[in-house]
């Protein structure tokens, strides 16, 4: 297996993009990678993009073929990998697998999502949950997060306010990022008095509903200095499977798939959470910052509330989560998430993340998973 | 890179399956795929699904997680591969990819489509065009093939009876397929006397509705012989993009993507068509069965339509194409595709198709394309 490098990564800005159109932002996107690769688009040898519901949000199914016509890109080899919200981790991890593979040399994993031409999302999103025995009876992702939420205060004490300063921290970060949706602080206080969502959850527990992309160029690490003088090195790219209906889990105060992918993570890398200078977790709702740092073995299970609170997620903290602003203050275009994630760590392990930079990140880690957890997608990089 | 094997296949049988739900249809596919390889659902490493619509067709994203846990296989790590009807032929091609990698060594990569679950598919088919400049000026998949029917008449004089006989033959052969959705005979009368769908093509130029699902276990080659005494080894693997709207293409009688594809399939496995002892091609339409023996390099440009009259793709013809009734007879579960023609070629290559058999079929190939040629996907196999 060859080892992979990235070499070049973009994100357009996230938010309500009225003006743009999917294939604008897909082809935005592309364009910035490549630029920051320092190649042409002649050097594409293939292209994976993440994308949860082109064919729900805008009409559009085989966009793979739509985005390599649309860029000028044909006959470029394309295809969309789905797994819901973790969309963009699936498309980072198999274009490393064709890297490493050998099928294909330079790649461009992408993701995207315009989520604003409907009216209303909901009924899309609420595809990423069991259809049968979910989304049917009438349930939502806000209320099957607020369900985790309540049995983890039942179970561990939780506090409403530990929750609420994961989105207190995250739109902090996020006002030195000029990509974010929401780049403005806001106050524990002002989490609980937002509009109700799913009791304990309110509006500022919740990831917005965004438009966006991103991208990453890789290529075999033993080619990137030709390209880069700053290459990221993929340490280790670890997926896993958890039941996609809540009612189905041993257990609604974790997500296993988190367990099960981070600890394969840790084992191709020979690393442990101690090795880990930064993270990008997937906090869709404040609970699942929570779940995540303890999920990924950063805190005791239960644990997180109390962490949390105690600032160790801050940006000069034990371990910095989300120095993005995480998706709740960057945004949540849903397939784009974990490419966006991905290209933050690159910037921060390159030393090139202006204000909210993390001093001497070495090593960083995203987080991404899909649903409640019925996809995760875990990945390690180094300078 | 490590060399691949085919240890399992299996499908489910194609047709109006009413009493079939998504979930039991995959899960179906994937039971005896896993039988037919001497192995347990304990032993995958990875799954990949391709399917074009489930989120338009049964309302359900996310399918990767949905399968994994209804088949009881988490934390397997499953994605779904998405190009259209090239789906299939992507989640084959991405499955190559994970073991020839080394990050997974057995790895099940399977299709399905619940395309019954709905009033009326067009509008979930059309995405698979062009949906700003094709889809939503009105344009269906029939009238797009249709435009090029007409124009391949034009250039090369095929005629009306040349197109039928493609669906006549794949009508003969599905007679001896008892997984086919239509195994019965039909004659160049009555494909010219059926119901107008979009001049020149009548119903029985079409290919059907279907529900339906596949499998295909995947391997390293080296340890194939572990499994059964008759692997089929993947020769090449190999796909192409061509532009998504038809009024794009310098030629709508010809399918780049399909040459792209081939060429590269033919130079990664050191053959020319001349190897290939029998063919599952995309005969989504009839024209389409007639171009992909031009543009796979059967038969010079143009020649589709004498060589079909001649009997060249009979099964004791020169150039054996769809053996197993192929789109139009097998029945057309558009992500299941890709992975039912592997199936077939398959059990082509082992000797144990039946009454369909090919006498001495030791290299086989399929072809697998998405929209009108957006997508082509590729693969060459030996035994």
């Amino acid at each position: 297996m060859r080892d992979v490098a990235i070499i070049g990564v973009s994100q357009t800005k996230f938010g309500e993009l009225w003006d743009k159109s999917f294939r604008d932002l897909i082809a935005e996107a592309g364009m910035k990678a490549i630029e920051d690769a320092n190649i042409e688009g002649d050097d594409l040898d293939a292209m994976y993009v993440g994308n949860m519901s082109a064919g729900l949000f805008v009409g559009q199914e085989h966009i793979a073929s739509l985005i390599a016509d649309h860029s000028g890109l044909t006959p470029i080899p394309c295809a969309r990998v789905e797994a819901a919200c973790a969309s963009g981790g699936l498309a980072l991890r198999n274009g490393i697998m064709a890297v490493a593979s050998g099928f294909h040399d330079i790649v461009i994993s992408a993701g995207v999502e315009k989520m604003t031409d409907v009216v209303d999302p909901t009924p899309a999103i609420a595809t990423a949950s069991d259809q049968e025995w979910e989304a049917q009876q009438g349930v939502t992702f806000p209320s099957l997060y607020a369900m985790m939420a309540r049995r983890h205060m039942k179970e561990y004490g939780t506090t409403r306010e530990q929750l609420a300063m994961v989105s207190v921290i995250n739109h902090e970060n996020a006002v030195n990022n000029p990509l974010a949706q929401f780049p403005m602080e806001i106050t524990v206080d002002k989490v609980l008095n937002s509009s109700m969502v799913a009791d304990p959850l309110t509006l500022l527990d919740c990831s917005p509903v965004s438009d966006g992309a991103a991208g990453v160029i890789l290529c075999p690490a033993e080619d990137a200095k030709k390209y880069t003088d700053t290459p990221v090195y993929i340490k280790a790219s670890a997926q896993a499977s958890g039941t996609i209906a809540l009612h189905d889990r041993r257990d609604i105060t974790t997500i296993d798939s988190t367990i099960h992918a981070s600890r394969k993570a840790y084992e191709m890398a020979g690393m442990t959470p101690k090795d880990i200078d930064l993270v990008e977790v997937h906090d869709c709702f404040s609970i699942n910052g929570l779940l995540a740092i303890e999920d990924l073995g950063f805190v005791e299970k239960g644990q997180g509330g109390p962490a949390i609170e105690d600032g160790m997620t801050r940006r000069d903290g034990e371990i910095p989560v989300n120095p993005s602003g995480g998706l709740k203050a960057r945004g949540h275009p849903l397939g784009a998430t974990g490419i966006a994630q991905a290209a933050e760590i690159v910037w921060q392990l390159r030393g090139e993340a202006g204000k909210r930079q993390i001093d001497g990140a070495e090593i960083g880690m995203t987080h991404n998973i899909g649903g409640t957890g019925g996809t995760a997608a875990v990945h390690i990089m180094s300078r």
